[in-house]
């Protein structure tokens, strides 16, 4: 069989800062359309890829992360939607629809399966299988439910609120009686976190030259949880505005992904006078309750309780800036790229 | 009656750096040795005072603290122990020894009793009753059995080791079955870890150049429970050296005490990695299990299962240095000032 052009987003080398244009780039490959007999392996169509902050830490040498390095001059890899080619594994059919792990280019052939979710039915869009219904979403549902103990009446707040996470735990933190307020970088989130994902009340923080006085006016009474998904100078100002006994569930930091932190976290000491417990997660640790999650978020989402948004990037050709726009507060909403429509 | 002199330990004027000898003077006021028929106060002549790194946390002004800022020109208050010579409060009555919080003098009037226990058991130094059987004892036991959800096996780190509190973690740390290591900040106490509290290793983190090479040498498998009572560069370092699922108890961070924390905490981003949750608590949460703390303390004091040492300093002539030596590192134990023999 002929090999045909294969569109692939390669990972140039490991990085130490931020990341750039210049650390990846797309290149042109081939791929044979057939799975060599006796692999085990699955050839796949990509139709959707997920930006997620978290592919930042495989993007610098191994350190003892949970999860391994990019390999330098193959191509990134992450969540995706794909439909099956070609198989040679029992559990996967050619025509399977399928979310999983797989690689940043038009056609993977791909011998890990872990972890693999055949999508059973299309009565949601598919992409969402890499946000609402996917890591993203499971990270929202078990760090609100399993990490932040909440209870109703409590008040609620969520940085990067309306991220691929952030508007989730908003939705679920309303849903349960609590009082919901939402930090955003630019005036055009801050309006949809008010008016379409249900918010009691949302800021732009670029906006707020004191983000203590900020949230002293969001919460005159303090905070009892803090969905944290930035670091920095965020944190420090919620530490001063933590009622007691808050919990703080860490998610994210993705301030410190890109500058290592530089300036600190300076009000650590309101842990102690404020009694309050801050966890860090990973959604890894709750997969048990994975089933639960998928069957009650498709209800609250087929019932219009919830909602989800997507910012959906055009073709491989804009993955880079896709990604990178993570990092700077550029995507409204889940950060996804379509590949390919289907025919 | 006639009164006599009563040297007193005076707080001057709120601060807001480190405390210096010219926040507090050694004054002669005078008192009556009587109580006021009606005022169901209690007049005690107070035998040792307790030095705790808290107490700085009352020398500035209220910002909204568990516990109301001292009172400039009155004298320092903090837990003592005491003997009562004269009542107008039905539960203490004259000679009954008690420990509770009292004044910074030699005599004192005082109306507010609560909190206030009557030693009734001399078997054990008196003076034990403001450190391993008061305060600083139960926030150990508190903070280990409590917060740190300890394993048989664990691997436990604890700062300022040879402190007031630190000591007593590391033994019941050891009891539990625990490998424990302690920092401190000379060799002598370096030395009473390792030979006299059973400490399983031990290091002067003076002499430190790189505080994550020394806890990679007694830590080569990571951290489980962290016993935090310093913040700063030994909590950065101690984050690198976490295991999945570990612990810090948030005790005290007596390195901002004096400092506010200028160069911040950086390693955060290592609570999501290793999923660590670190819990600030304090000791008054958990007074329910006092009894049973004073009870279990007592019998392994008693059975010789755990020592303690303390810093005795001589008269309230020696009271100002003895609290500033806290906040250098230059006690040696629980700080205690002895403001007289009983005859």
């Amino acid at each position: 069989m002929a090999e045909v052009p294969n569109k692939q987003i390669i990972f140039k080398s490991f990085i130490v800062g931020a990341p750039k244009v210049s650390d990846m780039e797309l290149k042109v490959g081939s791929i044979k359309l057939q799975v060599p007999k006796g692999s085990g392996a699955v050839l796949v169509k990509n139709l959707y890829l997920s930006c997620d902050p978290y592919m930042r830490g495989r993007m610098r040498e191994y350190y003892g992360s949970y999860i391994p390095p990019f390999v330098p001059g193959l191509p990134l890899e992450g969540f995706g939607v794909f439909r099956v080619i070609d198989s040679d594994h029992p559990d996967f059919l050619p025509d399977d629809l399928v979310t999983g792990i797989t690689k940043w280019e038009e056609y993977s052939l791909i011998n890990k399966t872990e972890g693999w979710r055949k999508i059973l039915s299309t009565d949601v869009p598919i992409s969402y299988h890499v946000g609402l219904f996917g890591m993203p979403g499971f990270t929202s549902y078990a760090g609100f439910y399993e990490v932040c103990s909440p209870k109703k009446g409590d008040f609620v707040f969520v940085s990067a609120a309306s991220g691929a996470v952030g508007q989730l735990v908003g939705q679920l933190a309303k849903m349960h009686g609590c009082y919901v307020v939402g930090s955003a970088g630019s005036d055009q989130k801050v309006n949809l976190l008010k008016n379409k994902l249900g918010f009691d009340d949302a800021f732009n923080y670029e906006e707020e030259k004191d983000l203590d006085a900020a949230l002293k006016r969001c919460f005159p009474d303090g905070i009892d949880i803090y969905f944290e998904n930035v670091g920095g100078a965020m944190l420090d100002a919620v530490l001063l505005n933590m009622r007691d006994h808050g919990r703080i569930a860490v998610c994210g930091l993705v301030s410190q992904h890109s500058v290592s932190d530089i300036s600190g976290t300076h009000n650590l000491i309101n842990l102690i006078t404020k009694k309050v417990r801050m966890q860090g997660f990973l959604m890894s640790d709750y997969l048990h309750l994975f089933p639960q999650f998928l069957h009650q978020i498709s209800e609250y989402y087929k019932q219009g309780k919830i909602v989800y948004i997507e910012d959906m990037n055009e073709g491989l050709e804009n993955a880079i800036d896709a990604f990178l726009g993570l990092f700077s507060g550029k995507n409204v909403g889940k950060q996804v790229i379509r590949v390919a429509y289907e025919n």
